[in-house]
C-alpha cells in the first residue's frame, strides 16, 4: 500500500473522531416522562415479563436485531495473530456492513483469551446480551473447536465467518463456473490449497452439494494431505477428514494434474502460471488469498484462455466476498428468529447468490460499479456486493430454509417475498 | 403502577421496534472506495498501528468513547435476582443516559454468570473491547469483590455504579444538608440502614470526607452490626468494618437515638416516623429506597418541621439520582484517558455537585421543570438532572482531580474551562 493510501486509511479511522460505529437511541428521551419510561421507574415493566418469559426480551430489548461479532485477533485478516485490541478495527468494519447492508446492529467485541476454552466460556456467558454472535478471525483449528462448542451452548445463531461465509460465496461461484465449463460438482475433481478455516469448510460444504470425498484433495503447506504422510497422526482432525489415501503425488503440482478446479485459500503467489498447464480442460481456478492472490489473474490468462477465474479483490471480476453473504444470511435468521444457522440455510444462501448471478442487472447496479453492462458468463459469475437485490434474495431464501427445516421459532415473515411454496 | 403506566412502559420499549438502542456508523460509507478504507484493505493499516503501540487503539477505534455497562443481573433495582437476559432493559436504559446526558457510546452486556470468578474472568476478558467499564445490579457482597478484582485487572476505569455514583450524589446531598442544619461532618452521628453496595460505598466515603468511624453505625435486616452480634463471624468484611463495639442499642430505632443523619438504602417503608423523635434536633434524613422510600415526605413532614429530606424519586425535592454523577464522572475520566476511578475523582465529583448547587439556576432548567424558582435550601440541596451545567461543572472537576492525582494518560482537556490551577 503506497504512503498516501495508508494514511488516507488512518485518518479514515482517526478523524473527526476515533472509530467508525457509534450508539445511537432509538426512543424518545426528550424530558423527564421520557426517561421515566426509558429507565427507572417504567423499565422494571420490561425487566418482569422477561424473566417470566425470556422470549420477551425479543420484544422488548434490541436483543432481536442484534448481532456479537467476536474475535480473539489470532488470525486477523492475512496478519496473523496479532492479538484482542488488535484487530478491533477489523470488528468495527464488520460491524458497519452488517449495518450498511442488513441494518443489523452489531457490537464488536474484542476477546482477550487465545486458549479454546477461556474463549469459549467467555462468549457462553455473554450470549444473553445478543441474538447472534458472528465469529470472526480466530485462527484454525481452534476455530473448529469453538463454534462446534458454542452451537451447543447458544440457543442463538453462531456462526464462523472465516469458515462458512467464504465457503458459501466460494460455493455459489462453483456451482456457476462449473455450470459455464460444462462440468458436473459430482464428477469435479477439486484441489483445495490451504487446510484452516476456510479451506475446510469449503471442502466440506462442495461435499453438501454433491462433491465426491474421493474428488477432494486437500493441500496444506507441507503438501497434499493423505493417510501416508509422515505426520498424519499429529494433524488435527478437520485435515484428517479429508486426506487421501497414501499417493505418490504429494505436491500442489502433483495433485493438481488433471485437476478441474483449484480453490486457493492460503497465501499469495502460491500457484505457479505453469502448473495451470497440468489441470483438465476448461479449469476452474479461485485465487482467494487477500489482498495478494495465489495467482494473479493476468499471469493466469497468459497462460491459458479457457479458464474461470475468481480471486478476492474488488478490482477484478468474480469477486469472492464473505458480505455477499453474512449480513443477508443473519438478516433472514434474525427474522425467523432461527435457533441455529443449519445446513439447509447454508446451502439455501449458495443457491440464492448463484441463480441470482443469472438475472439481468439492474441499472442502478451498473451505475454503481461503472459498468455499461454485466451478464452471466465467464467474468460475471457471482452477484457483486453493492447488488440492492442481495439482501431480499438472500435472507428469504435463508428464512425459508430456516422455516422449512425446524430452526425457525417465528413464521416466514409475512414482508418477505413470496416464496410459493410458503408464506 | 397502573395498568395504563405498565402498558406505556412496555410500549414504548417495543414500539415501532424492540429495545432502546440502535448502531450508527459514524464514517462514510456511501461507495466502494468508502468500503475499502472502512474494511479491506484499508482497514489492515490501523490494525498493524495498534499491534505496534496498543495505545493506538484510542486513536483509530471507537475504545476512546466506549464505556461497557455491565450485569449479571443478580440485583436488578429493587426486584432482586432476575437473571442477566432480564436486566437488558435496565442495562440498556443506562446506555440511554449515558448518550443522552455525556454524549458517551455505551454497549450494553448481560452476563450469565453469577459466581463471581466466573463474572470476573468475562469482564477482564472483553475489557479490551472498552475505554471503561459501568459494572451495575450486581448483588452484595460480590460486587465489592468482583469490582476490586476487576480494577486490579484492567487497565480501563472499573466503577460499579450502585456503590460509588450512589455514594457520591448522596454526599453530595449530606454536605450541603449539614451545612444548612449547621452541623459539621466531623461531629455528625449517622446511621445507615442497609448494609448492601450502596450503604457500604456511603460509609466509606463519608469517612473519606470526615466523618468519624465512631460516628457511623451501620444496620442491617439483623440490626445494628457490632462486634457482639451472635452472626458477627459470618458477616462479610464489608460489614464487619462498620461493625461497632458490643452494644445493647440493637435495633434500628435505638441507633436513631441522638442521631443526626439517616440514610436508607434499604427497603420500603422501614423507617416508622415515630421514630424521627428520636433523633438530634435539625436531622437529615434521606430515605432513598426506590420507588417507595424508607419513609414518605409527608409522613415525616407530619411528625418534625426541622428536617432536611431528600429521596430517590423525581416527584419530591431533591432527588438522590445516580444520573447526576455517572455520566459525567466517566465523561472526564474518559477525555483525560484516567486508568481509573481515584478517590480524588470521587471526591471532586462530590465537591462538584455540591457546589453547583449552591449556584443560581439557570432560566431553561426552572422551564424543563415547570418551576417557577429553585434556589439552594432545605429544598434544593443536589442539581437536578436536567441541569445543562452537570457535564461542564462535574467533567472538568473530575478530569482535574485526575490529573492532579496522577491517573491521567492525557492532560487536562483544551476544551474544558480553566479550573484556576490547571490548564
Amino acid at each position: 500500500m503506497t504512503a498516501s493510501r495508508k494514511q488516507a486509511a488512518l485518518d479514515y479511522h482517526a478523524l473527526p473522531r476515533p472509530g467508525k460505529l457509534g450508539i445511537s437511541i432509538t426512543k424518545p428521551v426528550s424530558g423527564p416522562a421520557d426517561l421515566s419510561l426509558a429507565y427507572t421507574p417504567g423499565v422494571a415493566e420490561p425487566v418482569l415479563e422477561i424473566q417470566a418469559d425470556p422470549e420477551a426480551a425479543y420484544r422488548y430489548t434490541a436483543k432481536s436485531n442484534l448481532v456479537a461479532v467476536i474475535s480473539n485477533g489470532t488470525a486477523v485478516l492475512g496478519l496473523g495473530n496479532c492479538g484482542a485490541l488488535a484487530s478491533k478495527p477489523v470488528m468495527e468494519g464488520k460491524a458497519v456492513l452488517f449495518k450498511k447492508f442488513a441494518d443489523i446492529d452489531v457490537f464488536d467485541i474484542e476477546i482477550d483469551a487465545a486458549e479454546p476454552q477461556a474463549f469459549i466460556d467467555t462468549v457462553a456467558r455473554i450470549a444473553p446480551t445478543f441474538g447472534g454472535i458472528n465469529l470472526e478471525d480466530i485462527a484454525a483449528p481452534a476455530c473448529f473447536e469453538i463454534e462446534e462448542a458454542l452451537i451447543e451452548r447458544c440457543d442463538i445463531p453462531v456462526f464462523h465467518d472465516d469458515q462458512h461465509g467464504t465457503a458459501i460465496v466460494m460455493a455459489a461461484a462453483l456451482l456457476n463456473a462449473l455450470d459455464l465449463q460444462g462440468k458436473r460438482i459430482e464428477d469435479a475433481r477439486i484441489v483445495c490449497c490451504g487446510a484452516g478455516a476456510a479451506g475446510i469448510a469449503s471442502m466440506r460444504l462442495a461435499i453438501e452439494l454433491g462433491a465426491r470425498r474421493e474428488n477432494l484433495w486437500l493441500v496444506d503447506r507441507k503438501g497434499v494431505i493423505h493417510t501416508g504422510r509422515d505426520d498424519y497422526a499429529t494433524l488435527n482432525k478437520e485435515k484428517r477428514e479429508f486426506a487421501t489415501p497414501p499417493t505418490e503425488r504429494r505436491t500442489l503440482a502433483g495433485a493438481l494434474a488433471g485437476a478441474d478446479v483449484f480453490i486457493g485459500v492460503s497465501g499469495p503467489g502460491l500457484m505457479k502460471p505453469e502448473w495451470l498447464m497440468l489441470m483438465n480442460e476448461r479449469p476452474i481456478v479461485f485465487a482467494l488469498s487477500n489482498p495478494v492472490p495465489e495467482i494473479l489473474p493476468e499471469e493466469a490468462w497468459a497462460v491459458r484462455k479457457d479458464l474461470i477465474m475468481a480471486t478476492g479483490r474488488s478490482d477484478y471480476p468474480n469477486q469472492v466476498n464473505n458480505v455477499l453473504c453474512f449480513p443477508f444470511l443473519f438478516r433472514g435468521a434474525l427474522d425467523v428468529r432461527a435457533r441455529r444457522i443449519t445446513r439447509e440455510m447454508k446451502i439455501a444462501a449458495v443457491r440464492a447468490l448463484a441463480a441470482l448471478a443469472r438475472e439481468p442487472v439492474p441499472k442502478e447496479m451498473l451505475e454503481a460499479y461503472g459498468q455499461k453492462s454485466l451478464s452471466f458468463g465467464p467474468e460475471y459469475i457471482i452477484p457483486k456486493p453493492l447488488d440492492p437485490r442481495l439482501r431480499e434474495c438472500v435472507a428469504s431464501a435463508v428464512a425459508r430454509a430456516a422455516v422449512l427445516s425446524g430452526a425457525a421459532k417465528q413464521p416466514y415473515p409475512p414482508h418477505y417475498p413470496s416464496q410459493g411454496d410458503i408464506r
